[in-house]
Formats: structure tokens, sequence, C-alpha cells
């Protein structure tokens, strides 16, 4: 089986990226940061060095000779898709260096962009036309306000987009010449979530009803563990996909989610991560893939 | 002439330091910043280590045994005061110590409060009930809207307020054990001011006669310095009084900007650098002030 890798586009840049050719500096930007790794097509899905499943049926998908099917993934017709995870403002500072304890620089130019794993995702999903909801959680702030309209915009159902009295999540990303990037995450509302007092779930009824009808839903690491894995877990009961993007946390997947993931998308440097393997060439990442396989399903 | 120094309080902190006690960490988050030296009490302005006059009048201003006569500081009645200025969006994210070039941290925690010295002075002084016009620029962005929200909450009148395609202006302050920050500035908004074509001037006629009807203007040294030039200039042949804060550009300041000054506020470091002499006691204080009214209207 071959098997192919996940890629959603940073939804910030996307309509740049759409514009303008693959050396548009929206593009060139995208690719400095290291969790949007090559933007070549912009699809919901193309898959590459993934290992995967679907509700414990076989599916069949095929390399990028078949688009079409590829196209279509692992969702259930036109159910929608659940993308529980991460929104972040990313604050991009350009500076010639980093500051020293101490000490006050200026940046040539900055910026504020909604961002985040699970909202990337769900802006992304939801421009393609594919009835998406946002299942996360934003500060009542100005970061949250950023985060609600630009999902909004796109058409993500926000239905389930919590607020609560943390602040925004969110990134400073320093960028530096030559492409270094170093950054500070803050996790905030993305690392608040509470169980409701009723069901001693994270979710309430009404989003494990929307999971359980789900064409699939998309995970992260930006938001903890036990969120995911519960999600996981109701989705897998329901026989729904579960996608997860390992970007994020790098801590090793508890075994616990891993039984209730169908797809497995990592970026090469995750995918080395995850298996210890060389991914410097196409052979490389197939084993590196297999190797996930077994991770998943045993050998 | 005994000479004191203008007093602002970050306003973004200003209830919790109001309701609570000296020691509340809302205070010692505030003495951390070095722009806000020492707040010892929640008044207009306190006059230490700045040389003064208004509008050409000799006005005696006595130290802090005349705490009335202080309060009413150099103002003309009731007029209002106008703040020519920064609006700032401040990103304090607390570390343990700086990343390295291409490394991601996470921070402890993090927080995005309205701030820039002119929008501080202008919420402070509103806070006080003096009627106050922010003059200043933001971007139309969140950062902006979290200014314009606070801003009026504050009863400032932003009617003279202007929105402009670049960023709102915004700091990303690393807090680190043992209180050293190190801080990355986008001037953004705040930098980016241009002539109206049919005056070239930076200000439209509304707005120079609002300056001309002050009972005195606020500058800060976070804007360019022509702007802040041209405010001074207008405000100076209508005998208003400008209060110019040292604090922002550690650039010298330009003579011609000097020339139309009724009030210098430094702290201590400004004073330091503005004169090249010790600030180590209030002697020193004293004597380096005496050197800064030489600076304004000769020896």
């Amino acid at each position: 089986m071959e098997c192919y890798e996940l890629q959603l586009y940073s939804y910030a840049s996307f309509k740049d990226a759409l514009a303008a050719g693959s050396s548009s500096p929206a593009r060139q930007k995208l690719s400095q940061l290291k969790w949007v790794s090559r933007p070549t097509k912009l699809r919901l899905c193309t898959w590459k060095a993934c290992a995967r499943k679907a509700g414990g049926r076989s599916l069949d998908v095929e390399g990028d000779q078949n688009q079409k099917k590829n196209e279509e993934g692992p969702l259930k017709g036109l159910a929608p898709l659940v993308v529980v995870g991460s929104a972040n403002a990313d604050i991009y500072v350009e500076i010639d260096r980093l500051p020293a304890p101490g000490e006050t620089i200026a940046a040539h130019a900055g910026r504020t962009l909604p961002g985040g794993k699970g909202a990337n995702q769900a802006a992304c999903a939801a421009h393609l036309s594919h009835p998406t909801f946002f299942v996360g959680q934003v500060g009542e702030d100005a970061h949250g306000n950023l985060l609600r309209q630009s999902l909004r915009t796109y058409g993500v159902n926000l239905e389930y987009l919590n607020s609560v009295t943390e602040p925004t999540g969110h990134a400073v990303v320093m960028l530096q010449p030559g492409g270094q990037n170093s950054i500070i995450i803050v996790g905030g509302a993305n690392v608040s979530w509470t169980r409701t007092k009723n069901t001693s779930s994270h979710f309430s009824p009404h989003i494990q009803q929307l999971i359980c009808g789900a064409g699939a839903i998309l995970l992260q690491r930006e938001i903890p563990d036990i969120v995911n894995i519960e999600a996981a877990k109701i989705a897998c009961s329901a026989n729904v996909p579960v996608i997860l993007d390992v970007g994020g946390a790098d801590t090793p997947i508890p075994e616990e989610f891993l039984q209730y993931v169908s797809v497995l998308s990592p970026n090469e440097t995750e995918l080395a991560r995850l298996t210890g393997a060389p991914v410097n060439t196409i052979e490389d990442c197939i084993q590196a893939a297999r190797q996930c396989q077994k991770m998943l399903f045993g050998p």
C-alpha cells in the first residue's frame, strides 16, 4: 500500500499563494515555516509518507497518479469535516538578530495573523467548500476576535468554538535572516480545556453528536493529548475516520491515542522523530511510513 | 526653580494598581518596565527632574509639599489635554530564557495589553476625568480594535485617532526571571505618518484647531520627530504648553524640537542619557535637571 502525507496549508497566505506562482513571496514565506513543508498543490489532502486505515475499513488510496481518488481521501461523502484543535494568533516579527537579555531592539516589520494547526486545517477545508466545523477554544480578547472573524470569513462553522477566560493561544515567531526562526508559544486557551460537570467529558453532548456524524475528524497535537484522545475515541466508536497531524507537541504519542487513529500525518521531521529512521530519500520515507503502519496496526 | 518628573502610568494595569496595595503583582509588574519608573501616586503629573516653562510664561511649580498646585500642572484650566503620539499592543510572554536561533520554546504565560506611551498618557488623563483627545494612528487589525476599545472605555475622545493600512504598532516583551526583559518593537502605524495632500501638514485643519485650543499637548518619542515637531510648533504658536516625555527613540532630540518644548520629562535613565551626567542621588538629578533647563532655554 502506498502512503502519502496529508498536507494542509497556512490559510493566512492561502489566497496569495493561489493567486501567484510558486516563487511568490507568500509561498516562500510559507516554506520557511517548519509545519508547512513544500506546498505544491492546493488540495485538501495529498498523501505521502503516512500510514492509514479508516474506521477499520480498508481503503485503497493510491499515489499521485490518481488525483481524483486522493482528493476524496478518507472522508465519508459530504458529511462535515470536524476539526478539533488549536487556534492561535501568530505574531511574526522580522529582526536582524535576537535581542540580548535586557535589550530593546526594533523590528523591520511585524504582523499578526490567524493561525494554529487546527484553525488552519478548518479554514483550508471550508475554503475548499467542504462543510467544516471547528471545535476549539479562544480567549475573550483581541486575538480571539481575530480568529473568529477570519474563520467566519472562510466559512467555518463556529457554533462549537468556545470562549474562555484564558488568553487566546499565541506564538511569537521571530524571523531572522537566513530563514532561522525562533518561536515562543503561549498555550493559553488551547491548553485550558476542562471537563463539563455533568458528563465528565471535555465535549458537550452536541459536540459528541457532531463528531459521531462527521465525515472525518482532524486532530493535531497543540491541545492536550487527553482531549484529543477523547475526541478520537468518540469518533472511532462511530466508525468516523480520525486523521492526526503529528505536528505540535514533540512528546511520544500515547499508545491509547494511536489505537484510535485512522490516518497518521507526519511531515519529514516528525516522521524521523516518530521512527528514529532517516528520511532523506523517498525510499527512506516509504520505509519509515511502513514503520508507522506497524506502530498503528501491529506487524 | 525646583524641577520634577512627569509620571504617567501604564493604564493597562491601572485599575489593578488602584485596587491593590503597593506590593500588588500589578505594581510589581509595572515597575519592571523601564518606562514606568517607581509608580507611587496616581495623579496626572508629579514633577521631578525635569526642566519646564509654559507657553513662554513663568510658572512657579513647587515641590511635593504643594500637591494641589502640582496637580494643576501647566494645564490651561479645563481646556482639553491633547495627546499626540503612539498606541501599541504590548505582547508580554513569560519565559525561562530566550530561545536560540531556530529554537521553539513554550512560555509559562502570555497576555496582550493595550499600551504605547501616547495611549497610556491619554488613558490616564481621561481616567482622571480631564477631557482628553488622542491624536494617533492604528492599523485596521485586531490590535487596533483592542486599543480603540480600551481607550474608549477610559473615556478618551478618539475622533482624531486615524486608521491606516499598516499594522498597529506592537512590542513583544519577553519577561525573564530576575526582571530581565528583552523587547522587540514594531513601529507599524506609529511610524507611518504621511502629510495631507492639500496642506502638506501631518494634521488636518481640525486637528490643528484642536491643538491650538488645548490646555496642553503631550508628546513622546515613539512617533517620528518630524510629526512631533509639527505638533509642538502648532501648539507653541498658540501659546499652548508642550510637554515632552523623553521616552521612546534614544536618538538626540533635534534642536528644532527642543525650542518648542515647555516641559521636558525624562526618567532617570533618559536624564542620564540626555545630559551625560550621573543621576544616582537627588542632588545629581537636580544638577542634571539644571543642565536640561540650559538645553531648553540657554544659560
